[in-house]
């Protein structure tokens, strides 16, 4: 069997078993089993546990931000494109908890996996950012809301759409579906921002 | 002076310093030298480096936690209460942003340190439920919307206002005061709600 196939298996095996313990009780013996191959092989492969899990993040993450980013280029308008781009979100982290699961858990695990994950999450805010710029210009509102606010509501969405997929994935029953999360968190976001480029503001009553 | 001044002056060079180095590399001779007192009393009061940081996401926590409380309890309609709420949450966050650091570092260190702040997180996330969950109800809006959608709204608002404070916190020009974060995120889910409850959706135009 290719060295590549072998990884690919090993990579798995890792998945399930650090989302279902965690990083430090996962066991080495554990995955190598799961994977079917010999723990020796396992550190040949991918050198140490923290390589391993490394490679994990690293897997999993790429892995989410391409569906992400193939899911909103799909040309459209920006609503539209925002659209794809949750509901290739939520899709992801439903048909991959596992995946999902790695990526949370290795946020709070330290470094270097800390960071690992804090970059992906820049490119998704990026991402985010994109469309959202290019949706506020399309509604021809004003450069202040193009810059500073765009920035913010970007980092708004990115953080609830994290908030959701961990909220979606951990209902025991009447669990919703990917389009259906999506579609929460764009009529929280969308219908703001389509009042918000129209100049329409919360105001206090008092 | 009493042993609970002491603390209290520990505890805040402990803030500072774990916001600063990280739950890691932050030295308690650091710590003790900026509490001026000396490093075994620390361990007297604290008992460990691993105590003390869980007395500083203690103390940080509910802290935030009844700024939030104390400011949503106004009593008034359930949008100024969860605008208060928010205006009360980046307010702190603002002041202090040693314990925000803190707090958002915790969540990244393992385990105790990861379980304390997700039980803050859900203490608030009851919160924005309770009151999104009373707006929907003064809406008049039908039943459905106030129990699944609301719990999904409740955590995309807690993950947004999450990644709202480290944005705002992390902006070395032209940072905007908590209530201009707190007007983003209420213009952001408000207005959106506000459409949701009247039955209006964003919908796919193809």
């Amino acid at each position: 069997m290719p060295r590549a196939v072998r990884e690919q298996q090993m990579l798995d095996a890792a998945v399930a078993g650090f989302a279902r313990h965690g990083y430090q009780a996962a066991s080495m013996d554990d995955i190598a089993e799961a994977a079917g191959v010999s723990k020796p092989l396992v550190y040949l492969y991918l050198k140490s546990k923290e390589e391993l899990f490394s490679s994990c993040i690293r897997r999993e993450g790429d892995s989410l931000h391409e569906a992400v980013r193939l899911g909103a280029g799909v040309s459209g308008p920006a609503d539209q494109q925002l659209w794809n781009g949750l509901r290739a979100f939520f899709a992801h982290t439903s048909a991959h908890p596992d995946g999902w699961a790695v990526l949370s858990r290795a946020r709070t695990q330290g470094e270097p996996f800390a960071s690992m994950v804090a970059s992906l999450r820049t490119r998704l805010t990026d991402l985010v950012t994109e469309l959202l710029a290019q949706a506020a210009q399309d509604a021809g509102c004003d450069e202040e809301l193009a810059d500073r606010e765009v920035s913010g509501l970007a980092h708004a969405l990115v953080g609830a759409a994290e908030s959701l997929a961990g909220w979606s994935n951990s209902r025991q029953e009447d669990r919703p579906s990917a389009k259906e999360t999506a579609a929460v968190l764009m009529n929280f976001s969308w219908t703001g921002l389509g009042a918000l480029v129209k100049g329409e503001r919360w105001r206090p009553t008092r």
